[in-house]
């Protein structure tokens, strides 16, 4: 058996550079810390690169509140390499590509057996942000203060330290600052579209907000053979970009006038869209997106998190007549059996020298983001 | 070609007695009425027997708003005999025993030649309650007066003018007093089970208010091996009938105490019950169904017309971890395809000498209450 601890740094703490958040809103600030060693079922990661998801900005805006948690290290969409495992990690070793993902998988509880959805009962969402396990940090400043993770990732470090239910291995080919949309929007989009959507060919499909997730939606909506996939949003640039994912129709909501954006999709759509997608995060677009379904089996699906905790009123009338709405985190993929087979679905295309707009225009539009 | 009017009535009206609402929440008054006879694609059915479903007393009891339409006939769960038919009916003939559905299925439209739903675009829900194709009545008082249609249906009568859209051909062998309760709420309840839940074996169901639907649900659920089903209900004698349908446990809300239904659920199904259903009608205990509902794959099913018109309010965040709302009229069922296969699932059974419980129990429970 390979020694798993090879490495220099193995079983020491690690001192490096962070981004660390201090307080809500301000922004952040490069310091010196010190990254512990993992313990049991833990994995310490050399980040590689790392991107901005909006979940971050969401909650690194939060002043108050059971998630207003400071100072901590943001970031949680990224790709690094094994630095060293804790005891009893058998999945990844030392110098393994990784995705450190917010969604966990342990593979072994109910929910992880299941192929009904994606949750994990073990590690399922909880309000403490550090460690699963123990609920304890792994960061320290440099004067001992405790730093706090985010998401149980917390990328914007150059070591950082996860769960190995946290922890995904993907193939060494497949480039880094593509690698790290996996770990979280792009998975989302094209899950939502493809697992919990389950879009087949002929849609139609609205989206409502065209940032990464949104786009990524269009991509997998696009794959699937829809044949209206219209896009809402703001920002009359993001048609231009949304074409490139298969954006047919755009809507800027601001010049619809007195008239309904579900209005003027159902007009579109000769009553309807097949498959709705709330990319955003609020009630409102929720039951927008929710009003602008087709009678009979339109279908919502809720991506974004919602900013300000308003519930979604939906008409049940509405609802009885074949309607259906349904959330999902991760958009529905186990990251530990999703992840590494859309990321060969990438190397097929680049080894077809075919088209690579999906990952590489994302990439693009989230740091122009 | 069979003559398919060789009824000695056919082509004239019909003279019978008709119990007619003549104002809202007032006592119906049994009347002698004329019964035009069927235009084309139309069919008169000599009822044999209705039942009353809760749909009746609520539209009855509305006493302003666009429904409120008087004097009408009411009853929409019933069998009948075909007395004569239109012209352009192929479909059924004199003699023939035949449901007429408030729920219509044209076989031509989109949505009735799709898998995915029960619509139907042609004769989808509309405001005016009487002849689909020409908005107009086939009932008049001895006086001349209009009584009007109630969901296309109208069984309070002798005899009524269907859409053949709304009418469904049943083996002639099926009983009258069972057959009446497939054209509304058996279907309902079996056909939210079956398909539009679609409950798998070993898992655990909640169901919202025990009257007939409720109950369907509950024999659906057991049909498909549902491990646990929980009945809630505010009448405790629910419970033993309950049990005849399959019902496991029994939860009265007003012994509850401090703790909320849904956690009371959620201890009985270690984190919520798979299916939930709500059968009554009111947006509060459709969020507590959402709310009993397990994490990761939970679906609630809406089956109750919501008595107030109220919205329902979801939590974003528990939709967003994988639960689902769903709505469906009719079970999600298409009358005249999955009707005759439920009459035959029932014919099979009597053949066995086996359970008959279903219909009978539920035909009990529907005089009872």
């Amino acid at each position: 058996m390979e020694n798993h601890r090879g490495s220099v740094t193995a079983g020491k703490a690690i001192r490096c550079k962070a981004a660390v958040s201090r307080n809500p809103g301000e922004a952040l600030v490069i310091e010196e810390i010190e990254v512990e060693p993992p313990k049991s079922w833990e994995v310490r990661v050399k980040i590689l690169c790392t991107s901005l998801c909006h979940s971050d900005i969401t909650f690194w805006k939060m002043s108050t509140g059971p998630f207003a948690i400071f100072p901590r290290i943001f970031g949680h969409e990224a790709v690094g390499v094994v630095e060293s495992v804790g005891e009893h990690v058998k999945e990844v070793q030392e110098g393994d590509l990784v995705l450190p993902v917010f969604h966990p998988h342990c593979r072994e509880c109910r929910d992880c057996k299941s192929q009904k959805g994606n949750g994990c009962s073990v590690f399922g969402y909880r309000l403490n942000p550090d460690m699963p396990r123990d609920a304890t940090s792994r960061f320290k400043g440099m004067n001992g203060e405790v730093l706090h993770h985010f998401l149980f990732v917390s990328s914007f470090t150059e070591y950082t330290v996860v769960d190995v239910a946290h922890v995904v291995k993907i193939s060494s080919e497949i480039p880094v600052d593509k690698a790290c949309l996996l770990s979280c929007g792009v998975s989302t989009g094209i899950g939502a579209a493809w697992k919990v959507a389950d879009i087949e060919g002929g849609s139609t499909v609205a989206i409502f907000g065209l940032g990464a997730v949104g786009l990524a939606v269009a991509e997998g909506a696009r794959l699937r053979g829809a044949s209206k996939i219209i896009g809402v949003d703001l920002n009359p640039e993001k048609f231009e970009i949304g074409k490139t994912f298969g954006v047919t129709d755009f809507i800027n909501p601001a010049t619809c006038g007195e008239k309904k954006v579900s209005e003027v999709i159902k007009e579109m759509t000769d009553g309807g869209a097949d498959y709705c997608f709330e990319c955003i995060g609020l009630a409102s677009l929720m039951e927008d997106a929710f009003n602008s379904n087709r009678e009979g089996w339109g279908k919502t699906v809720i991506l974004g998190v919602e900013k300000h905790g308003t519930p979604l009123a939906l008409n049940t009338y509405l609802l009885l007549r074949g309607r259906s709405v349904t959330g999902c985190l991760f958009g529905g993929f186990k990251p530990k059996s999703d992840i590494p087979l859309l990321a060969e679905k990438y190397l097929d295309k680049v080894k077809k020298h075919s088209c690579l707009c999906l990952l590489i225009t994302c990439s693009v539009h989230k740091f122009a983001s």
